[in-house]
């Protein structure tokens, strides 16, 4: 154990020796200091707590001899082990090893079955993680640039990953910037506050997709944003009713909707971007997972579109690469950068400098390109893989929505169930599926209920399962 | 080079090959495609932008006899060395390498010397960092929890890392707090905006300690919350101030005030519990680098002597190990733990995984417990060196406050000068001390210069050296 701190009484009622061993021992009874815990050397505990090494050993003696505590040979002290149930917190620990080990693959409760097939969405393919790349580098990172780990860094992300980041978002996702236009943040959200911030009190309100990402709207609620629903076309927001709305500002998911997966056409991009214009609006863009696009020319982001600096980008590593190291990063324009550089000097970075100067050599050596390329041959064969299954199995009983990009799709279910009874049918068949109501402000109770299934982290063969398993559970 | 995106018009008017020719061309004369680059394979770039082989290689022949791009044998195409000067982010690129380099060692301009001591503060010392520990842990952690990366996580921070944290802050800090109380985050910074929603509306408003912490300031006045100085007494924040200015909230540096340096006594801080639970008040404690007090008895946390739930604490990794890997904590008390439980499910976790659960493994072997020993040892004898050099050198001429724990020291200096004549003439002698005027709101013109000093990364030898050059600056 580390150190034994608290607060001596020194009013002289009662004697160090008792305070100290009336302290341990109630800590050792409330389980804080568990059993098998060594207590720290006389020596060090009485520099620690500036007492006398006589003191300690006092009342080390009188835990001794109380049997809290026992003597190991040429060991020390140890807390003994007491006969209550377990406590609080070592309970946890294991139960958190146990996750760790098992995730969710372990059935919750004696009624429901084993979870054979998890289409959870928001995961990446590890089997294809660069791992020695990744590791190397790290390690390479932390030795030669060792400073590194003292240092805060630029708020903003290092210049030098950010000249990376630019170069990529040109070439792969054609977005106009300059490496100073980029903010480097820890996930989404935290950019989505900053950028609040940096909007100020005259944009309170915002016009969101219905149904939308829910993360993004949780951060407008917090802030207080007035949050309007716009509905969605079958190929992506209205723009009349985003027109009728009257908002300055609309937060969008262009290039993959989420969570129907529609992409917005070129036509309607530029429509967008003149009722910015013509609005004095902003554009929110969340790229998110724009770097899988399976069929169709790629379609540059509205960012690289935009002539007038209406649009900011937003994207992350968090699909492409890995949802833990949290990196996401957001391109601002000018007259935002602006305030941002006002406030900059004030502001704690927030992404890891040790990932993202890592994910710099990544980039650098070319290994970013490779892993890219790779994960979109990967993806693409699994959603075709999927897609073919899901006519094979479920046929006319379901309608797939948004199916030409991205990590996850939605199945319209046309069997009459409701959505909470196909997921929980789909639960008790041993197939986890998830629902798409949570993404809604005003849930849709007329149209047919729609599922959602990523898809990222299953090989063919889970997925043929999990797909015929449904078939299964909604005959 | 990775890929070329870039909206084709399909109206016919212009050859596809004409237009991406175009494209590239102007990739390259804007330096956007820097020179060096090799184009993508056609194979490629026909896929990619759903094109004919034939009409990439029909664009790229054009650029090649254009000159701007040049075969290499058996490698590809490349992009040629153009004559004009170097494009931003190209310069930008070498100097951010010589920046991570050489630091700020290098003169900034002709008329300044180069520095030879910087006595900045909010470094650590990475002599003395575990780098073959962590990497070896952070290796492990990625192959043996492999799975972590495509998790987005707890955004509390993962439970059996806040089962070790809560048991260091316990026994270390003597705070008292189940892992359900902690929140794990990228920063003070973020956690503070995090607290601040999960205050409300009915708090918009907070007392500050004066001069204080900027960063924390930053926050809450981005939020639009009222701001009130309360002045410092020799042992810290004046508690009559604080009463009479009516305030709900506090947010102080009790065990190391930011940046003056005194610990706030044990009396006080019964005292200031006391106003707390007379006025239904919160503190907001941030104990930033207390694991590192020389003298005296440790001092629990003021978190650890309240009994009414009426302490947020707040702690960081940023001092005691690396600032780089941006992990910090809170403590909440359970009436903002109601509310974080009920927005929890909306959160992303912003702290890495990686650097969490490595963070955690290094605890549980117990290398924290040595490095934190060790550093304590080596920034006491700093600490010890620093005072004992500034009596030599510096003596009568200057009045050391707060010297008994942390990384850095303040000197209030007795010559006359100003803090800003101070300061330049420090650098013009090759030494860099800082300012203490950010932290004021209402900066205190009365009183004698006071100047930061930060020691944690200078050896001995530098740090005579830097005192001695004061000496003379200052003489």
């Amino acid at each position: 154990m580390l150190e034994i701190t608290f607060n001596l009484r020194e009013d002289g009622k009662v004697p160090y020796y008792v305070q100290l061993y009336r302290h341990i021992r109630q800590e050792i009874k409330s389980r804080h200091i568990p059993s098998g815990t060594r207590l720290p050397a006389i020596r060090r505990l009485s520099e620690h707590l500036r007492i006398s090494r006589n003191t300690v050993e006092t009342a080390y003696l009188q835990l001794i001899s109380e049997g809290y505590v026992e003597s190991r040979p040429r060991s020390g002290l140890y807390v003994v082990e007491l006969e209550e149930d377990f406590s609080l917190s070592e309970e946890q620990a294991k139960q958190t090893v146990k996750r760790k080990v098992a995730a969710d693959l372990k059935p919750k409760s004696p009624n429901i079955p084993e979870v054979r097939c998890d289409f959870r969405h928001g995961t990446n393919d590890l089997r294809h993680f660069p791992f020695s790349v990744w590791n190397r580098l790290t390690c390479q990172t932390m030795q030669e640039h060792s400073s590194l780990l003292s240092f805060y860094g630029d708020p903003q992300g290092e210049l030098s990953f950010r000249i990376q980041l630019a170069q990529y978002l040109r070439q792969s996702r054609g977005v106009h910037c300059s490496p100073e236009q980029i903010i480097v943040g820890a996930g989404t959200q935290q950019l989505l506050l900053l950028l609040c911030q940096l909007l100020g009190t005259e944009r309170q309100s915002v016009a969101v997709e219905e149904p939308g990402y829910n993360g993004a709207k949780a951060v407008f609620a917090q802030l207080k944003f007035q949050i309007t629903p716009i509905p969605l076309d079958e190929d992506g927001i209205n723009l009349e009713f985003l027109q009728r709305s009257g908002a300055k500002l609309v937060y969008i998911t262009p290039s993959h909707q989420f969570p129907f997966g529609m992409i917005l056409p070129i036509q309607k991009r530029l429509k967008l971007l003149q009722w910015a214009a013509e609005n004095k609006g902003l554009i929110i863009e969340d790229d998110y997972d724009s770097e899988f696009r399976y069929q169709g020319r790629p379609i540059p982001a509205l960012q690289g579109l935009d002539t007038r600096g209406s649009v900011i980008y937003m994207g992350t590593f968090s699909k492409s690469l890995s949802s833990a190291i949290r990196v996401s990063y957001m391109v601002l324009p000018e007259p935002l950068l602006e305030i941002f550089r006002e406030i900059k000097i004030l502001l704690e970075p927030t992404a890891s400098l040790i990932h993202t100067d890592t994910l710099e050599q990544f980039m650098v050596e070319g290994w970013w390109e490779k892993h890219l390329r790779r994960m979109k041959n990967i993806y693409q064969k699994k959603h075709a893989h999927l897609l073919s299954l899901i006519v094979h199995y479920l046929g006319a009983r379901v309608r797939v929505i948004g199916q030409y990009s991205g990590l996850h799709i939605v199945l319209e279910v046309l069997n009459g169930h409701s959505e909470s009874e196909l997921i929980r049918k789909a639960i008790e068949n041993g197939v986890k599926v998830y629902s798409t109501t949570p993404y809604w402000i005003n849930p849709d109770l007329e149209s047919p209920p729609r599922i959602l299934l990523g898809f990222a982290k299953l090989s063919e063969i889970e997925m043929e399962d999990g797909i015929r398993l449904l078939q299964e559970a909604w005959a």
